[in-house]
């Protein structure tokens, strides 16, 4: 694998795919749902994930491609290098609010991340890694994550899982965020990996998201010595569904230990 | 009162401050608790709170000022011109964050909100409006607020008061979070107000803030149709603490008379 070809590839490419969906700030809007009234995707999501195949297929036809509006291959293995795209993670935001989405792109091989970027398009900033080689907010090198207590902690993670839930038990999850120093939601898992990748926020816990929400942040929070894991602090499977927990250092072990090992899962 | 030089001094004194507080990224903080171990203050909120109070004191002496770091007067009326101050709405988000908070500054007459101003200092973005004059994003007018309903609203509301809490019946909240499209939550009231007032948000929900929190924001929300009172529907109270409801028109009636009118108040 050439990971500095296919690392610059995906920049430029990331960074079209913004400009693309600045210029369509001034179109309307084709809104459609799916799974249910509040699950979103636009024309422009869809317009967005075909650019990434066309341009992948062209350049690295033997790759693979997991795309969130389904425009990708069907796998049944991670063998090989496998693309994990969200054109658009946060679509409810881009619909609404025109800013806190971001695109997201991670690149596995044989299962193991190697490259993570992730395109706050609105602010222009440009998060990315490789494996091994440092994390970057544009040209700037990000800081290694330090450890963290939940006290002093900020947690993003939505109203929703302290109240009753399919996900969880949310009586888990109350304690928790009494004992936190506070709790953000920002709508966009891969902003909210970003958030933790920054310390902006200290862990993100989320009850249901998909490979290609969590694939590029995973590789970012890594590099910088952040632990990412599902809520039961198995490692994620990025074949299925999965919930989701990304924390500093020292925190990540100790949420587990403290308020997530009795749930029932 | 002479509105315009009120305004333009007012707009001159918010981007000085934005600056003030740029420069201070690079200094170490010197953070001090509050009311209680999650409320911080820092010397940044400090000095920028005395930066105003000097500017106006020496501009409009007779003009009173309330500040959230206690500074300016001790007011029992609104009689008069009032200034209502937060140097740095968020602090928790600036320290934790650097982003995600605003300076917000509202002025008053007798009462009635005349001027408002929240600065988004990191992104840049002066939000703002005279009372009957328009409300703008830096030099563009902002639209007016459409009508919204429940189920197609995303409501900023903090997971706290979904969990059993001294303020709220927690069980009023959560069947109007299940109606709603999301949640989000910001940590900052003064952006709250403006995601409301920018349509980013339908509504903003939270249980106890001071006047500095939301003076500013009431008069650009006022100004775009919004509505602005607290739970209970009633108008705020600007003498002392009070929760606040924000919504655009139409979503604001009817949350009241579907989910808040039965509270245990």
């Amino acid at each position: 694998m050439n990971l500095d070809q296919i690392y610059a590839h995906a920049k430029e490419w990331i960074n079209e795919a913004g400009a693309k969906i600045r210029l369509s700030f001034n179109q309307t809007l084709n809104i459609e749902t799916k799974s249910n009234a509040n699950d979103l995707v636009t024309n422009i999501d869809k317009e967005i994930e075909q650019f990434f195949i066309s341009k992948i297929r062209e350049a690295y036809p033997a790759h693979k491609i997991m795309g969130e509006e389904g425009f990708g291959d069907s796998l049944d293995s991670l063998e090989g290098i496998v693309w994990m795209i969200d054109p658009i993670d946060g679509t409810l935001n881009f619909v609404h609010q025109q800013r806190n989405f971001a695109i997201s792109v991670g690149v596995y091989e044989n299962g193991v991340g190697k490259i993570g970027l992730i395109y706050d398009v609105v602010h222009d900033e440009l998060y990315h890694a490789t494996s091994g080689n440092g994390a970057y907010l544009n040209e700037t090198p990000l800081n290694a994550l330090k450890e963290s207590i939940v006290k002093e902690s900020i947690l993003a993670l939505n109203a929703t899982w302290v109240m009753e839930n399919h996900r969880i038990d949310h009586k888990l999850m109350i304690p928790l965020v009494k004992a936190a120093r506070g709790t953000r939601s920002y709508g966009s898992a891969a902003l909210e990996m970003i958030f933790v990748a920054t310390g902006r926020v200290d862990a993100y816990l989320s009850m249901r998201l998909s490979p290609w929400d969590f694939a590029a942040g995973a590789v970012i929070i890594e590099e910088l010595g952040g632990i990412v894991t599902n809520l039961r602090g198995e490692k994620l499977n990025f074949l299925s569904q999965d919930s989701l927990f990304a924390a500093k250092p020292g925190l990540h072990q100790s949420i587990l230990n403290d308020y997530l090992k009795e749930g029932k899962w």
